[in-house]
């Protein structure tokens, strides 16, 4: 039996918040504490957990003291500013915000991909950005057995990317359009409702956006490599809450359909969805709420002799970010990494 | 002037062939005739066209007796049954279908790309694709001045492709899914609404689909060249009726992107949607109704030295089938390619 931690989770009421609580609660995740942080407009509001009504608190200084560990959903300057507090008072602090990912004294964990990083950590570990914890799930297992050289990706990214608010407005808007009103933006930059749009973070000087750059820089620090090359077009398309991805794989050398299908049979967090006879699909609706990775649609590249093109879908909010965390969190504990300052079980 | 030319709509109540009626009024198509073809299902429907209300006939082996020019949208199998019909009665069938595409004989136009081939017709013209087309507008004046060498497209495909009965289907999906019920899906084989699937036409033995063999095979003819290799992932979005592609060119050269961008700001049906400041790009609302490609996001492969990534929309009905029909038919009448068998006009 795993000896009980004192777990806080700060950005609590978010999307990702609601859906950590909802993993600890589901795994038994071995709990000796739960505490909820968030901003002080949202202290004092009640949240249910294994049957009992927590209160949430307004996070400061002294908020992480006796905590084992922090997982942060809370966004980045709110990462920036309180991850170093829960480090000095002795947590570690898995943080899903962009905020420390490519910092290189913090791994950015993926517990399929490379669990051994998890264990360099120097108070805090990153989460990947959720685009990018799918496709390395699903291509690594590829990876380790013939190289990729180069990775072109594109995405169908849902709304609740952009948090539990985005997804009620492509709602509203939906409705609004079907009763023949005009559709109001205000979290997204346009009406999302029967519409698309590159991804709308800030564009570097190359024209790529932070989301595509996340998919480079990040699939390369997880992968341990600075040789595959990556090019990916982000979009926006009004799904709820799982991402879709078309992946153009090159390899060093040519790669079977079917030895690749094989491999991803088996492969862990990646379920395969890849029916040819009935024409069946990784889908959104499919991938909403579940913890695995649906990858299909794998076949030579006609346009490389050493390519593979595959397609998947999986849910955002939970191993796109959530359960990545969570399972972070169990590898801590798994592999004594982080040893409890408490030893009384919560009761 | 030009002088006026009979004309038959097959297909005439469908989305592409209501649009047809809107291109040819609009356009001052040189009419001396309009004769309105549908299934015996839609005959004596009425549709108003210039002021005048005129009665769909159901058409049969003598429809065509005295047509200068068929524009058929109704489907493959009439296509391949009526189209040799209209032939043996002297007229000219632009046919929307892609029951004669690849036919060696069969000219596959694209004015702004292949307008000469028209002159080589034997009775029947095709109208490409309307995913081949959007794509072919957009890279041909690229492939122009450097040749490419490969395309990689990932597609992002609203409901129109799938008809009228599509568009109204994934409406009332989202409409039940808004209410708290279960979508209900019928014209698709899965729920489009806040979902989306890679597109459902059968499958060849390297697992892709005929809407991306399309995209391969009829660019390739269409650019005159077996040279281009090309994959595609094509994706059906809940999106009523622009359909949106990310397409990554591979060329035999450096390609410059501000090149590229200054080649696409004159080139025909090409309206460059490209801003930069405002992180404002083509999107399907954008297209909807519009006659060009909206072309944008063109940067240089950060994965290739000779790559480019483009991003477009266009309107599905529009440039996608009804209009690159319409632009067929009046190559045909500018060139003098087909001769008016009548010459009074219709007053």
């Amino acid at each position: 039996m795993s000896r009980p931690y004192r777990v806080a989770i700060l950005g609590a009421t978010g999307a990702v918040g609601q859906e950590l609580l909802e993993l600890l609660e589901s795994r038994n995740f071995p709990l000796a504490d739960l505490k909820l942080l968030a901003s002080a407009r949202s202290a004092g509001q009640k949240i249910s957990f294994k049957g009992e009504s927590l209160a949430v608190e307004a996070v400061d200084d002294k908020s992480f003291d006796g905590i084992d560990i922090v997982l942060a959903s809370a966004g980045g300057s709110t990462s920036k500013a309180m991850a170093p507090k829960a480090v000095e008072a002795g947590a570690v602090v898995i943080d899903n915000s962009s905020a420390f990912r490519m910092n290189p004294e913090v791994p950015l964990v993926v517990p399929e991909v490379n669990p051994e990083a998890a264990s360099e950590h120097k108070g805090i570990i990153a989460n990947p950005n959720c685009t990018t914890i799918l496709m390395a799930v699903a291509v690594y297992p590829l990876h380790k057995v013939k190289k990729i050289r180069r990775i072109i990706a594109a995405t169908y990214q849902s709304a609740s990317g952009a948090g539990a608010k985005a997804m009620a407005e492509v709602q509203t808007q939906a409705s609004a359009i079907l009763s023949g009103q005009q559709p109001v933006a205000s979290i997204f930059p346009y009406p999302l409702a029967f519409n698309l749009f590159p991804h709308n973070t800030p564009l570097n000087e190359m024209g790529y956006c932070e989301e595509e750059m996340k998919m480079v820089n990040e699939t390369r620090k997880i992968f341990g490599t600075q040789e595959i090359r990556v090019s990916a077009t982000c979009v926006r398309v009004p799904v709820l809450r799982a991402h879709s991805e078309a992946i153009n794989l090159e390899f060093d050398e040519p790669f079977d359909k079917d030895e690749a299908r094989k491999i991803l049979s088996s492969a862990p967090g990646v379920k395969l969805v890849d029916d040819w006879q009935g024409n069946y699909f990784p889908m959104p609706i499919d991938a909403t709420g579940r913890d695995e990775v649906l990858v299909g649609r794998i076949r030579q590249d006609i346009s490389h002799n050493c390519g593979l093109e595959l397609w998947l879908c999986g849910d955002q909010i939970r191993k796109g970010a959530a359960l990545n965390a969570v399972q972070i969190a169990e590898l801590l504990v798994e592999k004594n990494i982080v040893k409890p300052k408490l030893a009384v079980a919560l009761t």
